[in-house]
This record gives structure tokens, sequence and C-alpha cells, in this order.
């Protein structure tokens, strides 16, 4: 069981910043994220694109400002349960949270912060009556591991970056890669396009466009899929594996359940205060949250989370004050040992 | 008289970046403030200290925060008023308001946004009795041009940055600098206190250290100081000027006097909703407002600057419901006829 004392849900930019206001306040952290990895939106739809309204940068790339947080945080250590989600919450006798992932990992945790943005992202199924039953029997909708895909036929689905790149990568690995899509435009870096164009012209990726996936056959395992072709009609295809990338969309899921109050798809929060929900001991932050006015940006979600830290101390610690020092004064002491500090003005005799 | 749609009391960190959120909004912004420079606190108290919970700058420099922000800023061409001090407000029969400095300088607006943090910075002056009558007759605090001491004879006060650059700096310019410590010790920069040092040596600089001014004579201008010296006793010099240098302070000054709910020498704000005061049109944002959890934060004050501009859109333009779109997708379009934006996804078809 793994035990902090702020346990957050989501490592997108709220969830990660989190880490830092809860270390200035000496509170230990453990972040819980669906994804693989950390950065929530950021990392996953548009790392490379421009964002323009970070204080202090008049540009910066989504990516480059989830790794100056990751950098940022990096003195306080915090823990990772990642590509898992959570499933529930229990409240226990000694008035701590007790939240289990869909893979059975424990953290306990005496405050709770969902910085769980849109949802966990899950990936875009496509609507193929029979896609469940072969799910890990050659479907997958993300690629962890390229070698199993070592020598055999794979068909994958999508127009997108994703299906483009996964092409020419496996173009070297499987013994055959078709790539299936509804149009014959592709939406992704020039580079990637034209790449896929020149492997299909060597034969070495089968592409099929104005086409559709429809069904899936087999018993114990995908043998083969069934192709609806605008113009040619059914095509069947003996393949290995199927891998549709349709990208992820966000679901609020299972946190939908906790008995949190819910408004259009978010938590409703206090935000004449602290940003507790309506279970104490419970708050959330970030896109995650709703109030009058809200705004869905990443600058919100970390002046919520510097709030929301303070809060969080008094109800950890309810007999003491904490009393807030500029970290230009204090610096930044970190779990690891380490210490930023301002140079001291010199104090100096002239004699 | 100068118009705008968002007057901007106060050009700290909180209202530069009130700028830019008004700026994505099409609302045009001019800024007062009392320092003859921008970045409020961040210029003008600890410039060149580090700052470690700025979201995304593991470490920045206050300077370079305010000039990070003065560029983010460039395309939406704020006007400034720099150097005078925000005295009255008056609402016009149109319900826009009409602020005057303390030089006169008339501004017009329909939405007030003071980000005047801890108040405008004022001099703090030694207590010497008759000092206010040689105000502008030969007592400064502040050193606006050098050249005004040419070959005079000057008595800087202080023991702090300020007091051993002017004298270093004026050692070359005037006739005579003496500068005077109540201490033997000095606190700034080292090379700085050397230098003094060095300039004592050479006879370039008097110092006079355990020793306070305590008088000032002359008529129509000062001519001479009387010092007050820990063991030697009365001390009368002979000077053209008297520059004291103890730091600035800030005042809450006039703004108590607006009609505005005043708490904990804070204006008191409607944080569940628009950072709005109890006059409808006026708002306050950063560390000059107060409510229920306040941190007095830079990252608080650009969260308050991005809601409280959404609230003075609907205020100016009530018939208008604004969709927000991140700059990410909607890009940044100056008013300077600059426009930024992400590159655009190649759509690309194969054939
Ligand atoms: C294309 C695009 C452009 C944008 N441009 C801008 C912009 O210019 N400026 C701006 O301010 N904002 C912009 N945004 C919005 C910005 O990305 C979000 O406001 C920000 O990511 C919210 O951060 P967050 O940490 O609150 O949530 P998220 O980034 O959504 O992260 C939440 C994380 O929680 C995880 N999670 C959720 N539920 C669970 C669960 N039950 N178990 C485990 N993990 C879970 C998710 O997997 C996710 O990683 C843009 C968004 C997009 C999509
Ligand atoms: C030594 C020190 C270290 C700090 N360290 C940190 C830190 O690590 N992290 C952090 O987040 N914060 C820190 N702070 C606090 C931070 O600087 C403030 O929160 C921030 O400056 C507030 O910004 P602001 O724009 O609201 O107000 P300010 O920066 O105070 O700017 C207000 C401006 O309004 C002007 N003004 C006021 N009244 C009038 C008037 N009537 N007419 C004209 N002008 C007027 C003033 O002259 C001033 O320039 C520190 C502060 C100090 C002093």
């Amino acid at each position: 069981m793994i035990k902090t004392d702020i346990l957050i849900i989501g490592a997108g930019p709220t969830g990660l910043f989190t880490v830092f206001e809860a270390g200035l306040l000496k509170l230990k952290t453990h972040l819980i994220d669906a994804l693989p990895q950390p950065g929530g939106q950021c990392s996953e739809i548009y790392p490379k694109k421009p964002i323009y309204d970070i204080p202090g940068f008049p540009e910066i790339l989504a990516g480059e400002l989830v790794d100056n947080l990751m950098e940022q945080i990096k003195p306080f250590n915090p823990g990772f349960t990642l590509g898992e989600r959570a499933e529930t919450i229990e409240k226990l006798e000694d008035d701590t949270f007790l939240v289990t992932t869909n893979k059975g990992t424990q953290h306990n945790a005496p405050v709770v912060a969902i910085a769980g943005g849109l949802g966990s992202f899950e990936p875009r199924k496509p609507p193929i009556p029979n896609i469940a039953d072969f799910e890990d029997k050659g479907v997958a909708y993300i690629i962890r591991d390229p070698e199993v895909y070592r020598d055999k036929r794979v068909v994958i689905a999508g127009g997108g970056d994703s299906a483009l790149d996964w092409s020419i990568f496996l173009a070297d690995v499987a013994s055959e890669v078709t790539l299936v899509h509804r149009r014959n435009e592709f939406r992704g870096a020039l580079d990637s396009v034209e790449r896929v164009a020149e492997l299909s012209k060597l034969g070495k990726v089968n592409l099929i466009t104005e086409a559709e996936v429809k069904e899936l056959k087999g018993d114990d395992h995908i043998t083969a899929v069934g192709i609806k072709h605008k113009t040619k009609g059914e095509i069947v295809l003996d393949t290995d594996y199927f891998i549709p990338l349709f990208g992820l969309s966000p679901k609020l899921g299972p946190i939908g359940d906790w008995g949190l109050e819910i408004e259009k798809n978010a938590i409703k929060v206090d935000n004449s205060y602290d940003y507790q929900t309506n279970i104490p001991g419970i708050y959330a932050i970030g896109d995650v949250n709703t109030y009058k006015g809200k705004l869905k940006l990443i600058l919100s979600g970390f002046h919520e989370a510097a709030i929301m830290c303070q809060s969080a101390y008094q109800r950890i610690f309810p007999d003491k004050k904490y009393v807030m020092k500029y970290t230009t004064v204090g610096g930044v002491e970190g779990f690891d040992g380490t210490k930023k500090e301002a140079k001291k003005e010199v104090v100096k005799a002239i004699n």
C-alpha cells in the first residue's frame, strides 16, 4: 500500500504543480495517471504545439511546459503510479482515503486532490460489433512494446500522426503492414505523410484508403479483418493483429461515481475558499472542477493548486499554523536534500 | 484625456499580465504606476533575486519575469502613465470612470482594474523636522537626472545598495560626495561595498559612519546639514544637496479613500466570481485584494487577472457572448498587426 500526504489523481500540469506547492509546505505527494507519461492533455494531445498564455512565457511548447514542471518538482520527489486508472475510493475509519486503481494498486492518504482534467484518457474504439471479444487477442489500441509485432502481419487503422508513425516504424519490424484509412487524406506531420507514401510505393506498407475495417474474424485470436472499400466493396485480409489508432478521448469515468457533486461533467467545488468538494478532504483542481466563472486554463489550475494545498495543510495539521514564506526569502528545501536559495545580501564593514 | 477599455492602476506583474488577458478579448488597456518603471515589487525591491514558485520556471530572477511579461504583452501595445500616482476617481454620467493622477493626468475607462499591490511606492523619509520645507530645494529622495549634481556638493544618507551605488556614480560627477550612514556596516552587493571603501581611501567619497543627518540649514535652498556622530558629536557640513536613500515603502494611499471596502489594508473583492469590489466596474486583483484564503503570490494575481477580464468584457459588451478559444488554437492577434499562431497540421493526400 502506497502512503502519502496528498494523493493526486491526474498528472497533468495542475497535478504536477500541486507537488511543488505541497512540497513547500513539507507535504509528500503521489500521483496516479491513466496515461503512461505525465503531462495530461499537454503531453497527450499537443506536446509540439505552442501555448501563448502561460504567464512569463511569450511562447512555450506544451511539452516543454511539462518538462519544466517536472524539473521544478524534482526536489520534492513525488511518487508515480502511471498507466493505471483510479477506480474506487473508500473512506477508512481513521478518516483517511483508500484509492484503488484498475490494476489493484492501493493508495492511502488523508487528502485526495483530484486533478483529473477532462477525465482519464481512453482510446477511441471503432464501432465494430465484436471488437471487445478480441481485446488482448490481437486487438490493441495502444502500442506498448513493438517487439510483439516482429515478423507478424499487422493491420493499422487511422489517418493521424499515430497511425502514420507506427506504420513507418512497424514497416521494419512486422512481416506485413497494412494501413487502412477512411479517407484519402492524412492529417499529420508532412514528413510522416511523405514517408508513408514512399513506403507504399516500395511495397513496404500496404495502403488501403477510402476504406474501413468493419468486421473481425477469428476464434481464440484474430485471424482476419473484413474491410469495406468505397469502390471495391468487401475485402478480407488475413492478419495477426489489428491496431486501431483513432486517438484517445478523455472520460470523467469512475470519478463520476464517487459521490461527488457533478455539474456539466465536472466536479463542483467551493471556489470562495479552498476548492474542496462536497466530501471534506477531497479537493478538485484544474480542468476537472467547475464553479461560477470557471476558465479551463492552465494558469487557473496553478492558482487552485496553491490555495488547495494551504487548506490541505490545515486538515492534516489542525493544530499548526503555517506562516507563508516567499520562495525568494525562504528558498526551496527539497525532500531529496537539495536546497535552492537566493544569494544573501552582503553585510560588510568599511574601516 | 487618455481613453481606454480597462484602466489598470499598478504595473506590477498582475497589472502587466492583465494587459495580455484583456488583449485576448480585444480590450485595450492603459497602466498607471507611481514608479518610473514597470514591474512593481519585482522591479523595485528584488529585481536580481530568484523566484522559485512561478509555474514552469524552476528559477527565474524577478527582473527577468518582468522582462518576459513586457515581451508577452507587447503585441497589445498598452499605454503607460509612469511616475504618477492615481489620486482620485470619479464616476461620470455615462457610467465610466475618470481617474486623475497627482500630476493632473486624466484617464477615462468603463472598467478600472486596481492592481496596486501593497500600494504605491513612496520614499522612506528620515525623521528630520523641517525636511518637507526643503523638498525640491536641495532635498531629493530619488535621483532622476544625475547631471543636476554636476560640480555640486552632495550629501547622501543610507547604507544599502542605492546609497552605495549613487555614491560611486556621483563620485565622478559631483565636486564633493559625502556618504553618511548610521552604522559601520553596509548591506549591499560585495562589489559596491568594496568600491566605496576604495573611493573613501582615495578621498573621492567622504565617508561618515555611525552618524545621522539630524538637521537641515538654509533659506531658499539647503546650504548645510547638521550631522550627529556617535563619538565626535555635532558636525556641520556645507552642501548643495541632501539625498536620503532609505528605500521606498508601499502605501495603499489615496485608493483607501475611494469608497472601496477595505480590510487588513487591502480591498475586499468577490472571489466567488470575478474579483469585483463593492463598486461595480472597479475590480481589485493581485496583492491589493483580500478574501478568505487569499495568498499574496504572483501566480494568484495571474489567475485573478484572467477571471477579471472575462467579467470586464461582459460589462463593456453586455450583449455579446465571448467564446473562449485556447491561445494554441486561436493564436494571439496583436493590436500592432502581429499574429502568433501554431503551425497548422498538414492535411495531405497520398495517391
Ligand atoms: C489542443 C489544445 C490546446 C490548448 N491550449 C491551451 C492554451 O493555449 N492555454 C491554456 O491555458 N490551456 C490550453 N489547453 C487546455 C489545457 O491543456 C488544460 O487546461 C490543462 O491540460 C488542464 O490541466 P489539468 O492538469 O487540470 O488536466 P489534464 O491536462 O486534462 O490532465 C488530467 C490527467 O488526469 C488523468 N486522469 C483523469 N482521471 C483519472 C483517473 N480516474 N485515474 C487516473 N488518471 C486520471 C488523465 O489521464 C490526465 O492525464 C488546451 C487544450 C487542448 C486540447
Ligand atoms: C523580497 C520579496 C520576495 C518575494 N518573493 C516572492 C516569491 O518568491 N513568490 C511570489 O509569488 N511572490 C513573491 N513576492 C511577492 C510578489 O512580489 C508580489 O506578490 C507581487 O509583486 C504582487 O504583484 P502585484 O502586481 O499585485 O503588485 P505590486 O508588485 O506590488 O505592484 C503594484 C504597483 O502598483 C503601484 N501603485 C499602487 N498604488 C498606486 C497608485 N495609487 N497610483 C499609481 N501606482 C500605484 C505601485 O507603485 C506598484 O508598482 C515577494 C515580494 C518581496 C518583497
